[in-house]
């Protein structure tokens, strides 16, 4: 999926038709079209036809069932769907470009989630769109629903609430909970920056990258980058860099400043490009083309606001040795649709207890391996639709949750 | 469904291997090698094969529905599956015969409810089962997970929490809220019934019934028939006739003592058989013959415990003129499949704002008309493969929506 830093539509994608309430949407939108009554649906994987079949998938067969499992809990994930069924979760408050629409209005995005899990990752999942946005109260409904589900993806909640969200659910739980919106992005940006160096003749230890955005995604990708071995990394909020020695910042953010930007820097967004190796945009608005024309020579940039990227493509190619967005109608697209589907695949194929950081780099590293020899400054990530992605992600993710002790099955 | 009074397996019922943990259980019990994975999948219902599909599914398409939804919000209900998947929601403290054995012992009831409900009512539909037995934080939880679904079906919530819950729920949200135990059981035996006093000649009003469990179903057989007009109707419960000179009723049974009992009756369940006219059995264990024998010319026997009805059929039709259990296996089966796939159906069709008293009566009078002509002692009920059943019920429901002024579509 493209990185959700969507731009929010401008009024001439709504038709006024809508506005007067005179005509129908789907006749004039094909997206509308498609969305009426949802894009999703349950089956039954078993038959139901007749009194016999009903009599072993309902009553009388389903109570020795039950009784099983109640004598020997484990069994609920060999005779149900439970560890096979991920749940979508959101507050509705970082939807795509769109900000806090609420859950309902968060639907079709959750819808869309699910769908793309069964289609890539042939994972079942259910959307939950919550009616709190408190980060206890969401914590302490998830927790309740959790015997119902193999593994949570948490989906567009809005920075800072999302990092406590996480951490406490993870706490709490012992299936998979996994934040989208930052460890998903990471990872495909990971995986395609892996590329570009590799590309360039460079390790990741040589370049230092700038990152404008410090909410989920931004936050995520330099912990992800750090924690891969990248030479420095700075991220700027709307103030500028993220640095130690400002006095205005979250806790998150301190925390931030503490483990990234080694060349301490400050000041503005431009400032820092000059000289920078790798640009990474997951804030939306415009970088000023003489900033890009400042970075190093042979530059990465990645600027995935959707769908206006941070800096466009055609400016961006000038100055850089690889572009990429989150579109899709531009090579190099980052989409972590590449990335959720096998991560969820493997982790609920070994019943791992968590996704850990090794499972997230394996990912990363297969989903970097999938472009092999067919390495290119256009081509540094696979399309979301090479059939050789998920299997290739699931099996990696499989074997660290393994590597790490955390599966088990 | 047979009405959920199960009695719990005997240890017969569990193989051997199972307890050493040698075999799988599968090779040995069908209904283990049915269950194996679970019984349910989703599905897509739109087209995600290429980036064209993926732009209307999802971004950016998708951005324009969730911006068209936050502005007109009502649009939920035209542009996502909300209004018609139903949450299967219990705690699994009370799961057919089996009681309280947790959330995910339940799951396999509840993923066959649901693909009950999607089989014979295409409602679709997915388990919840909570982690949580404290009814205010059942109710604080549903009402959380409320904006992804358009209803809830209570399931397996044991008395007296689950009128609490129902209550409380059907005032905080504004869709069809209904717990089958009580409810969907009601439908059934009052269409039931009606068509055995049909038969014989007489209009419920000259009917004096008495039912054994003061449970869910108990207290709700009890609501609907005198709303239906029963003559009079008295309920035991393990101490006997839940009568108002008792001293030890909960709230719920003092309440249920206040509108049944016009005789006044007071003592054991086989003192009230004396001269009934109906006896209807949701208790489980087993009524004495001569207690049966001593009922009323021309009676009618409901033993809806499963597979162990309180009065084994063979027994029953030596006196009654008229026997139904919940079992598949013996005519007249009492199998709350024939209501609640129809009545969630006809609600959400016409998106229902609740689940009126209109609109049970309706779906049980739809029920009942299904027999028509065919009426004999054998056939007072519809069997649950009968394709009429379902589109009959839904259309009952829709229109008592509609007549009641809840419908708002």
């Amino acid at each position: 999926m493209a990185a959700e830093i969507v731009n929010p539509p401008s009024d001439s994608d709504v038709p006024t038709e809508q506005k007067a309430g005179a005509e129908p949407l789907d006749a004039f939108e094909p997206a509308f079209a498609l969305h009426r009554g949802g894009k999703m649906a349950v089956q039954a994987t078993v038959p139901v036809r007749d009194r016999d079949d009903l009599s072993l998938a309902y009553t009388p067969g389903v109570a020795k069932v039950c009784s099983a499992i109640a004598e020997q809990p484990d069994l609920v994930h060999d005779y149900t769907w439970k560890s096979s069924v991920v749940a979508v979760v959101t507050d509705g408050t970082a939807v795509l470009g769109l900000g806090d629409i609420g859950p309902e209005a968060s639907l079709p995005v959750m819808e869309g989630k699910a769908i793309l899990f069964k289609q890539f990752g042939g994972v079942d999942a259910v959307p939950i769109a919550l009616a709190c946005t408190d980060a206890d109260e969401i914590v302490d409904t998830v927790v309740r629903l959790a015997p119902s589900f193999g593994g949570v993806n948490l989906e567009d909640i809005s920075a800072p609430r999302c990092f406590e969200v996480e951490r406490k659910l993870q706490e709490r739980l012992d299936i998979p909970v996994f934040h989208d919106d930052q460890h998903g992005t990471a990872i495909v940006t990971l995986a395609a920056l892996r590329n570009a160096a590799r590309l360039s003749g460079r390790s990741l230890g040589e370049l230092r990258a700038v990152i404008s955005g410090a909410g989920a995604a931004g936050v995520a990708i330099a912990r992800m980058l750090v924690g891969a071995g990248i030479g420095d990394v700075a991220v700027t909020d709307r103030k500028g860099v993220v640095s130690a020695d400002r006095d205005d910042l979250t806790e998150v953010k301190r925390e931030l400043a503490s483990f990234t930007n080694k060349a301490g820097l400050s000041g503005s967004l431009e400032a820092a490009l000059d000289g920078a190796d790798v640009f990474i945009g997951v804030s939306g608005g415009t970088v000023p083309e003489p900033a890009v024309a400042s970075m190093a020579e042979g530059a990465f940039v990645f600027a995935m606001a959707n769908p206006n990227p941070e800096v466009h493509p055609e400016i961006a190619r000038k100055y850089a040795a690889v572009v990429a967005t989150g579109r899709s109608d531009f090579p190099n697209q980052i989409n972590n649709v590449l990335a959720f589907p096998g991560i969820f695949a493997g982790a609920l194929q070994v019943r791992a207890s968590r996704i850990t950081e090794g499972m997230k780099l394996a990912a990363a590293e297969a989903l970097a391996g999938v472009v092999g020899d067919d390495l290119a400054a256009d081509y540094v990530i696979p399309s979301p639709f090479d059939e050789r992605v998920a299997p290739a992600v699931t099996a990696a993710v499989a074997a660290a949750a393994r590597a790490e002790g955390v599966a088990r099955r």
